[in-house]
Formats: structure tokens, C-alpha cells, sequence
């Protein structure tokens, strides 16, 4: 019998109680010995769950009991739910969580302290949910290299681009919508900033490279300044508007930003609407392999979470890559301004004409957008360093409404 | 130091051979050992190749060697390639295949023996190329119960009917194209009449559920009928035709198809174009999860043979699930004739309104297709069994051109 405590009895951690209640047979079977819930660590009662007489307030009891195994943290947030974690750890006992911000700050001291003492630490519900992502990012490639990863980690933000194409709703009206369908907080900075998907990279970038970067490191640019004329825009050029995560290999080194783009058509991402995640990993040898799902919600991320704790008490996590992270060498994160990419732009206030001549004398030969607006001037410029187009941008006369890469 | 033994040295036995070379270093932190190819079995020479000192003609040589502990078979074909696979796995030495004919014809005599003498059999390669598939169903997904798969799962054939779809070209003439650039066989039969996504449909099959059922449970249409008028109706319905497999729970039991059928716009398969292949997993938890990419080629192919052939000598295959494979219950695989599901149907020959006549006569409460091109009828039936829709359809006046059914 192999006995686990459970952190925090939120929406995920409730999930993951009745599943491995509900899926004992299956989880005895998978990990050759049955899994129970010995105790559950909340701050307030719960006089009416059938599981209220394992609800402890003290999490000493769980350090100080031998029997517990493996802790599932789902308590989210960086205090105390990393001071839980090391005491865990530090005991040899497993940990699994879903708090992608305690990973992505966390990460190296805690990978580090689980490899000190032969315990592993798992996130797979970090990022993307129910989609299984960095499991197969750390075995099934291990015949390969990864040279990027790139997509759609925030299901908030992509409900808010969808609907702003297909209803024409402007942004604030579809983010009130998605509060009210619960799929935005009532602060929903984390996800419309880009936050929770910055999160998200910084955990991917460190499963692909075993490097984990500060938030500092990752460009980010909020999805709040977007309007209905951007997603229109984009249609026009034959593609969406999402907010993409990338993360690149530059050489010996890496690039990694969080910002909204214009997705062609013809890539598949841009077909990834409403809550859904997608992410395409590209590699060496089987080019571009795209995993495609819901990022978020109380049973797949609680589906995850179990997977997670299947995967540590059998031991077959013991097969991952990058179990432990390091920071990264200097020079290894190279500056975004540097990155080459295009930009579409859209400029109001003064005549098309001049603003045409201003853009061909300061980008060179830009690519036309069909069916522009009377009033306002729009082109995509040629391929440049990131801070170069920032720079010219600065320097176009008129105003300057709206800049989107393109991906 | 793990030596090993490459059977068939083709395209893919090539690829891993110097796959395995190229990241040696890499597969030593992987396996917790060097990895060394000691043996290529072929029955040519090789005068010309770097390896050629390490080619030989009697496998003999290979199953009495102790020191080979894994034997990768790419020769392909059923015989000799089966008797081969058992010398190796009778003597304990683990099996990496990216033959799917002979694992989805012998699979259940195979993963016996190897379970017999505490070896591997292990078949990444042998569906969806380098998309990692396998693994993350037998070991991400381990929280949860798979309720269905539908995929796109041949590359050659959803190839052609981009090509129709895109260039209104015939079937014909999209094949002799997809022919010239080697994505199609000479004899194209086992693509386009859906054996190659037949096979493939059994060893997913058998990957969720355990059961390997036999070629005769999996309903299966041939793709060759289609013509460009049956792709412009499915894009006037909102979609596109896919040789869609798909394995679904029902009851106790299953069903297993393989058919070309329209996949509405808003289903991602419907956006899976030119040679990728996608595969759609849905679970009681997780949802629809896509796993999308290459479904074949020299290096995805080679690369998922060099994953499995990781997982085989570092032990991490132990923890995936249904590693033994059994027969079909009596019952298990239920009858295609009693699946519920709608059609759409052109007739032509006799005149619209008598067409339309018989058809509600015969279906029901049909549904209008727009844009139906002149002297034909066009419509979608209701939902019914299929054998029941097959059976109405033959007492139709006028000549049926197509009844495609939908996803």
C-alpha cells in the first residue's frame, strides 16, 4: 500500500481525491500496489465531503509520517506551498504539483533538492492541462532534438480572440463573457498579460533544455491593446491573431517571448479557437508534431496530476530527461531585439499617401494588406531585427495604432 | 555497452543505424549505457557504406550472440520478419519494429513471447511516424480511460484529396502526382484502399484497449471512388473528405472503421491537410487531445524506432500499459451495420423533385445540401443504422453516385 497526502482540497486537488478513489483498480494495476489518500492538508473543514475525516490542518503530520510516500501539492500561489514542497522533498518523498508559478520560479531549487535525495518532482499539469505534453517532450523524443516549441498555452486569452473574430465583440466585451463563462478570474491580468503563459514557457523552455530562465528572459507583450481591427486585419491577410509562446534555439543559446502574432492559415495553430491549447514541437528529425487540447479544467488537470503520481510511484519517471535545472549561462538568452521577424502595421491620422512614403522610406519594400480601411495606412514590413522595427516604428509620423508580428 | 542488431537495411533500418551513431552521446545519458549497432542483417553487400564491416547474411549469428541484448526489425513483410522476431524474443532480447503489417497480423502471439521471456516488443514507428502516439496513450493518459480514437492515419491518400480539393484535380491524376514525389507506392493498393490505415487502426485498437482484433472487425472503404464532385459538396456542407479510422467504445465492447468520410470545418481533422497525419484521443477526462505531424518518412520513422529502442534498454517500457495482447471476445467487436450514424448522398439519372421524393419517402426528414449542381439531388439523411441506410439507399431510383458518411 503506498499512501499519499494531498495540499490543498481546491478544485484540482478535490479532482485528483476522487479519482484515485474512483480509479483505484486501474492505478493498483498500473503501479503494482494500491494508492490511497491518507490525508488531505486545508486550512478549513469540510464537514460534508465523505473524505472530511482525512482533512488535517497541521502538514507536520505529513513530514513526520514514514508511510506517506508522495504529496500532491494543488494549493497554487509561491508561499507556503514551496516551503511545503522542500520539507516534502527533503524527506524523499515525491511531490506532484499543478502551481505552474512555484515551478517556473522555483524550479531549480527544487528539481535540485528532489535529486538530492532520490525523490522525484513532477509538473506535468502545469502546462497544457490534460494534454500530455512534457511527458512525451521528455521520453518520445529522446531519439531527437528539439529546436523549437511554440503555441497556444493560454486558453483565456485565445476565448477572447476567437470571439472577437467571430462576433466582432471588442476585447473587454469577450473578456466580460469569458468571466462570466468561468473562464477568466475576476483579475484576469495573469492571463491577458501574458503571465500565465510566460509561466508556461519558462517550465517548457526547461523540459526541452534543462534550462530554466527567468521571467526577465522571456519577451511579453499583453493581448489587452488588441482590437477588433488587428483580428480583422489578420483575417484579410489570411490568418489569425492568437498569443503565441516561442521558445528557439539561437545557436548554442535560446530565444524565448510570449506575444500576440499573426498566424498564417496554413499553420495549424491558427486553427486552435476558443478555450483550446495548441503546441507544436518541432525537431530535428520529425519535423513538426503539434499536441492539440484543453489547457485547463478540474478533471483533465486533475488527470494529469494522477498520471503524474502513477509515473512516480512506478518509478517509470525515473526515464525523463532534464530531471534536474540549472540557470542560464551567461549570453545563453539572446536579446529579442535581435531576433529577425516581420511586422504588420496599421497607421492613422495622417493621409495614406504620406504614410506610404514614410514606410517605404524607413522599412524598405513592405508587403500590402488587402481591403484596408479608408482613413487609415496598413503594410507588413520586410524581415528586420526586432529592435530595428521597434526603433523605425518610433520614427513613422502619424499614429501608430497597432504593431503584430507575424509568426 | 549494449550491442544491438538491425534486421533490414532499407530506408528506415538505414536511418536508425545512423541515427544511433550520430547521438551517441546522447542515447549513453538516456540508456545509462553505450549503445553500439554490432550487427546489420541484409541479404545484399554493402561495398560502399561506412558500416558495410558490421553487414551479415546469417541471422544465426545474431540469436546466438549473448552479447546482443535488442534486435530492431525493419525489414518489413510478415514472413521472415515474424519467425525472426521470435528467435530474438524466445532468447530474452527485446524487439523494436516499424513493421505494422506483421504487429498488426501476429501482434498477439508476439507480445506473448516477449512477455514470456521478460523481454520488450515495442512498435512506436509502426503508427503515425515520428508523432510520439503509443507512448503517451500506454503511459500519459494513464489517469484516465480512452473512450474513442479518430485519426487521420495515412499520409499518401489525405495527400490526394488536398490535392483535389485544392487543384480540382481527379483522383487519378492526384495519385500519379503523389506517385512522382514517392509519396505512393507503385501499386498504390494498400494506401488507397485503407489497409495501411486499417492495420494501423488495429494496433491503436490494441494499444487502448488490449484487444488485438482481426483485419475482418474493421469496416473498411476504399478512398478510390471519391471524385472532385464529392469534395466541392463537402466544402458546400462546411468541411472536407478525410480517410478517417476511427476505434470507438461500445458498451463492453467496440467498433473499428476505416472509411472516407466529411469532417465538418469545425473538427480539427478537417484542417489536417497534404501528407500529416492527425490523430484525435478522447477521454472521460482529458477530452479530444490531437496529436498531429509526419506520419512517415526515413528520419520521423527512424527517430521513433531510436525512442522505443531507448525505452527498451534503459527498462522505462515496463510501466506501459496492455504490453500483452488477446483475442476479441466473442461480442466484443460490434457490427458496423448497427452503428448509428448520417450520410450524404448524390443522385443522379432521374429528375430532382422525383429524386427528392424518394428520398423522404425512403430516409425521412432529409437535410439540403446548397449549391447542388444541376440535374443532380443532393441530401444528408437522418441518423440511422448504418446497415439500415445501406439498405434504403439500394431501393433509390436513378443511379447513387456517392454516399459518403459523415464524422
Amino acid at each position: 500500500m503506498k499512501q499519499i497526502a494531498v495540499i490543498g482540497f481546491g478544485v484540482v486537488g478535490g479532482g485528483v481525491v476522487s479519482l484515485v478513489e474512483e480509479n483505484a483498480a486501474y492505478i493498483r494495476a498500473a503501479v503494482g500496489d494500491d494508492v490511497r489518500v491518507k490525508y488531505i492538508l486545508d486550512l478549513r473543514d469540510f464537514p460534508d465531503s465523505p473524505y472530511r475525516d482525512r482533512v488535517i490542518h497541521d502538514a507536520g503530520r505529513i513530514w513526520d509520517d514514514p508511510e506517506i510516500a508522495l504529496v500532491v501539492e494543488t494549493m497554487g500561489g509561491v508561499r507556503p506551498a514551496a516551503q511545503f514542497t522542500l520539507e516534502a522533498l527533503s524527506r524523499g518523498k515525491h511531490v506532484v504539483t499543478s502551481n505552474k508559478e512555484l515551478v517556473a520560479r522555483e524550479g531549480i531549487a527544487l528539481t535540485r533538492e528532489a535529486d538530492a535525495h532520490g525523490a522525484a518532482y513532477l509538473y506535468e499539469a502545469a502546462v497544457g492541462g490534460g494534454i500530455p505534453l512534457l511527458r512525451p517532450i521528455r521520453t518520445a523524443l529522446t531519439g531527437d532534438r528539439i529546436e523549437s516549441v511554440c503555441g497556444i498555452l493560454n486558453g483565456t486569452t485565445n476565448y477572447i480572440l476567437t470571439r472577437m473574430r467571430d462576433c466582432g465583440a471588442a476585447f473587454g466585451d469577450a473578456l466580460a463573457e469569458a468571466q462570466k463563462l468561468g473562464y477568466a478570474e475576476r483579475d484576469p491580468s495573469a492571463d491577458i498579460d501574458g503571465l500565465d503563459a510566460q509561466r508556461k514557457m519558462m517550465i517548457l523552455t526547461a523540459a526541452v533544455t534543462g534550462v530554466l530562465v527567468g521571467a526577465e528572459d522571456v519577451f511579453t507583450e499583453t493581448t489587452a491593446r488588441l482590437t477588433v481591427l488587428d483580428i480583422d486585419a489578420a483575417q484579410r491577410l489570411g490568418g489569425a491573431v492568437r498569443l503565441i509562446g516561442m521558445m528557439r534555439r539561437e545557436g548554442d543559446g535560446i530565444s524565448v517571448s510570449v506575444c500576440p502574432r499573426i498566424v498564417p492559415g496554413t499553420h495549424p495553430l491558427s486553427h486552435v479557437d476558443d478555450v483550446y491549447n495548441g503546441i507544436c514541437v518541432s525537431s530535428r528529425l520529425s519535423g513538426d508534431v503539434m499536441f492539440y487540447g484543453r489547457g485547463a479544467g478540474r478533471f483533465p488537470t486533475a488527470g494529469a496530476v494522477v498520471s503524474d503520481v502513477i509515473a512516480a510511484l512506478s518509478g517509470a519517471c525515473r526515464y525523463e530527461a532534464n530531471r534536474v535545472w540549472s540557470a542560464p549561462p551567461a549570453g545563453f538568452v539572446r536579446p529579442f531585439s535581435e531576433l529577425t521577424g516581420r511586422m504588420y502595421v496599421r497607421i492613422g491620422g495622417i493621409s495614406p499617401s504620406q504614410a506610404a512614403e514614410s514606410a517605404s522610406a524607413l522599412f524598405g519594400d513592405c508587403a500590402e494588406v488587402p481591403g484596408t480601411p479608408e482613413g487609415k495606412t496598413e503594410f507588413v514590413t520586410p524581415a528586420a531585427p526586432d529592435g530595428v522595427l521597434r526603433q523605425r516604428l518610433a520614427r513613422m509620423p502619424g499614429v501608430t495604432e497597432s504593431a503584430i508580428r507575424l509568426l
